[in-house]
């Protein structure tokens, strides 16, 4: 098959764009597969992982997911602290702002301004998410799996358009297995009084979701604990049949976020057969983008 | 101001996409402020360089760059004598193939197919691209600028979408700074009779047409020579007014491709108060979507 | 001063190598002021904590880290679960094998053979580990920091090479916030009768840790849940006073694994005076090259 | 064969050190690896191409080419023009200093100094490189190939430590085909008279080595046109024997200089049999830990 130069016209979809990528090259090829592979995934009714690292809420993505969480384009989500804590910035009213890479930082410590590369949040921020947080800390007890416990955080937001609350809305679970290394992991071990937050049972949880007898997908954004916890929970059962990832690690460092998905094939996480493929690009870029054709290609899913 | 998340709905166009961009953070942000930048230059009648490396042509971005010279987005082309070899490939009909980056590469060789990552090009067309040029060499007498040269070239095209034929129907100069490091370069050395090639002519256009009383602008593609011969045709002159460069290298190992337009400022290649932005991102998706805010946005010039 | 090319002659010592590179240029200047930094940090009596994210352990880097415990140049290691269970497997003496990255992962699957990269760990050394572990887990009662587990491990390894074992000989705490996602998780998931792990008593020993009244220093390997881990818990305290990082990612991606130093001071993080560097290098190449630098230039401590 | 930790002992040699890399895993096994090859290929009387892209000589590794040179290590050096030109600022005493990447690039303008990452270089430094090169090229008549060239500038070279000079002592070929691209390109095309460098000729004299009867091989710094060059002038005879890369560049982009050293083996650049590694490295720390190895372990070549 040729390869085939993208003919673009003016007003031209960003979905169509997607599809014509499949026939390019290089990472918008990739690009464009992977917007297939997660097409056939969620059209074969598979239970489907999405797995966020990387600073993705910061920088943007919330509501990305929060849609595909609606939508039950995606199952379950598998994210970090960091990302947690920022969607309940947002979910606060509270945001980021637009900032620079290149600035003062000493300049911004001073005006209590936190910097996450070109994307800025005040120090006041983390005290309202404080208050919020110690509220709810102080308030449970007994044992929660990190996902049961952010059920419990959805629970109490106002904004609808949140990704916890849609989460607790639509009974999605989002599994956090680092909480702890996070600023909600201080204010829980500050705040907490009963609560005990057990992530081996996120564990026991999540290799129960592997056993489904139904195909099983993964959609990888930026490897690191979100990846590796996904994956190792498939360790026991038959292996992924569809996976995606969109990262911007390489294979030649030797760490888990830049491995190919064939390297998972050879620990029996991905099935001999899966469909699966890496886009090596930006999230920020990659992620609306295979978004936009989803959207424009899959109905919403009951 | 506040970053935003894109609100993506169903046929959302590309070019909207784009402009959400510019609102969230990192790359996609990036992307989004250089094709504001970029409409900018355009609009302000700029003279306008695009310099093209990276194995952009075998990836299928020859309709984007014919379209863009065409439209008289942009003023003059620099390239690499891959991308012109690649080029003449597409404009006799012989293409590219759809391969993979995994494939056994001594099958291929045995196959007589070469593997530029995931794309395959097959030895014969490399056999016509011979016959094609070796008339063209052999013809030629005096000396020539690579610019003029691949003018005589465009000329005797036959494909009206080739970016060769439209530099030649427009009068666009494409400077081609290492025609000898390319197969087209060993076709030069083995077939010339009374050809010169003289890159140094083409420096000194360069110099020139750094010079015209008009805003100057330039959008760089992925490092290179290209890049630097570009930069440094500007350090005779007053620098440029716009910048835009999307590459996948890094600042950090100190090499050209990667080096900020800030360090640009430095040699005052840029003047002081220049618009600049690096987008870090394959050129197969950025390029594309850049040229969808173009298209959208943007008269065509006269 | 003048960048000075480096005089190598014949024997030259690594550790002299690293002392001329402080006198060239890109990483290996930094690689050559990463050095100096470390020695003044541990010369002047910091606490040193040694974060190691990345599959450090199957690369071989066991015998450096365990070094750097028993000479007491680091105070506290903060590193992944999948690193301690590879330095359990090479405890037991099952060690790794040299890979290659190029292999057919489903012929490696069939003979149980699991690769990283270009090492591979056969099955049955996860059943050895899992025999080794189950008992342990299930012997346990009562509420565990990592920490306090693993000096249990430590306790009962027999090899005096390890760094578990010299953990626990030396009582150096050494804290694995993501035990629950490796395969030592999924032991503790299935084998735990009585034993709880509880992330957040690690939370508050670090915290604990920061807060002592001499300097602070940190050498992070490779980002991740290691090097976020150890920063955070800063956030509370005065900053570091030293901080040097090794790590292939880079600023532009977003992510906290590339994020620069400077940046961690907009969070307070480190001091503002804080002397810091990083090397963007495969931590296999930089660190044995550091550690050189370290043996010829320092005491053992006591 | 088991991955083996390096045992690091007090006084330990850099060559030791990178003998013990080859039993590790990554980039520092894909340096051992490298070292022993380059060794095999120097003592078996292969004719030896050195590629050299990147800001090498700014960066300080003038010595080691230089070196290199002299003991007959490599018989051919392809380099670009940026680094001819800083080799001459170094041979003339002016030098380079040592910079910050984060210095305020509008003041170094103003000073007139230009920056290359972390290193500078004055204005007045290419003034005396004008100065002195514009008499060599205003004295020359006649066509000459870029090497024929640069022995015309190393003969009137006054250091003994310049590879310019060493290459003209031992008459040793520095093709340089982007000369045209860099400051000493500028002063070609202003101040010759009868002079023409004609790229062709180097072509011409690259395929003509490419014929000699014996082992071929190759040492690739840093990919761009010097990669491609020499790669290229083997495509007419039987392919390169030995072939190592040092490259910071990712094969995932589908660049050339990120281009894996097998996809040149589809190209019969590399024999089917080809010896051949690459190095994922900053060659400012890899290339001299590489010589180390060659300079203890292989004697002058004659």
């Amino acid at each position: 098959m040729k390869v085939k130069s993208p003919e673009i016209r003016q007003g031209i979809r960003a979905s169509e764009l997607v599809e014509m990528f499949s026939s390019t090259a290089f990472n918008a090829r990739r690009l464009g597969e992977a917007a297939k592979i997660c097409k056939e995934m969620i059209e074969n009714d598979s239970f489907v992982f999405l797995t966020l690292a990387g600073a993705m809420i910061p920088a943007g993505m919330r509501k990305i997911v929060a849609d595909m969480i609606e939508r039950r384009f995606v199952d379950c989500l598998i994210t970090t602290g960091a990302n947690i804590v920022h969607e309940i910035s947002e979910s606060l009213g509270l945001g980021h702002e637009i900032g620079s890479p290149y600035a003062d930082d000493l300049e911004l410590a001073e005006k209590n301004i936190n910097r996450i590369y070109d994307v800025y949040i005040k120090q006041e921020a983390f005290e309202k998410i404080e208050e919020f947080l110690s509220q709810i800390i102080s308030e449970l007890k007994g044992v929660y799996a990190s996902y049961e416990f952010l059920w419990e955080v959805g629970r109490r937001i106002d904004d609808e358009s949140s990704f916890l609350k849609k989460a607790w809305n639509e009974k999605t679970p989002i599994f956090c297995p680092t909480l702890h290394d996070s600023i909600a992991g201080l204010h829980v071990t500050i705040y907490r009084k009963d609560l005990q937050i057990d992530f081996f049972r996120d564990v026991s949880r999540m290799i129960d979701l592997c056993f489904q007898k139904r195909k099983m997908g993964v959609i990888v954004i930026g490897g690191g604990v979100p990846k590796n916890f996904t994956l190792q929970a498939m360790l026991l059962a038959e292996g992924f049949d569809y996976a995606v990832q969109i990262t911007t690690d390489s294979p030649q460092w030797g760490g888990l976020s830049g491995a190919t998905l064939e390297e998972a094939k050879s620990w029996c996480k991905l099935k001999a057969d899966a469909k699966a493929v890496t886009v090596y690009c930006d999230a920020t870029i990659a992620l609306p983008l295979l978004y936009t054709y989803l959207l424009d290609n899959l109905r919403w899913r009951g």
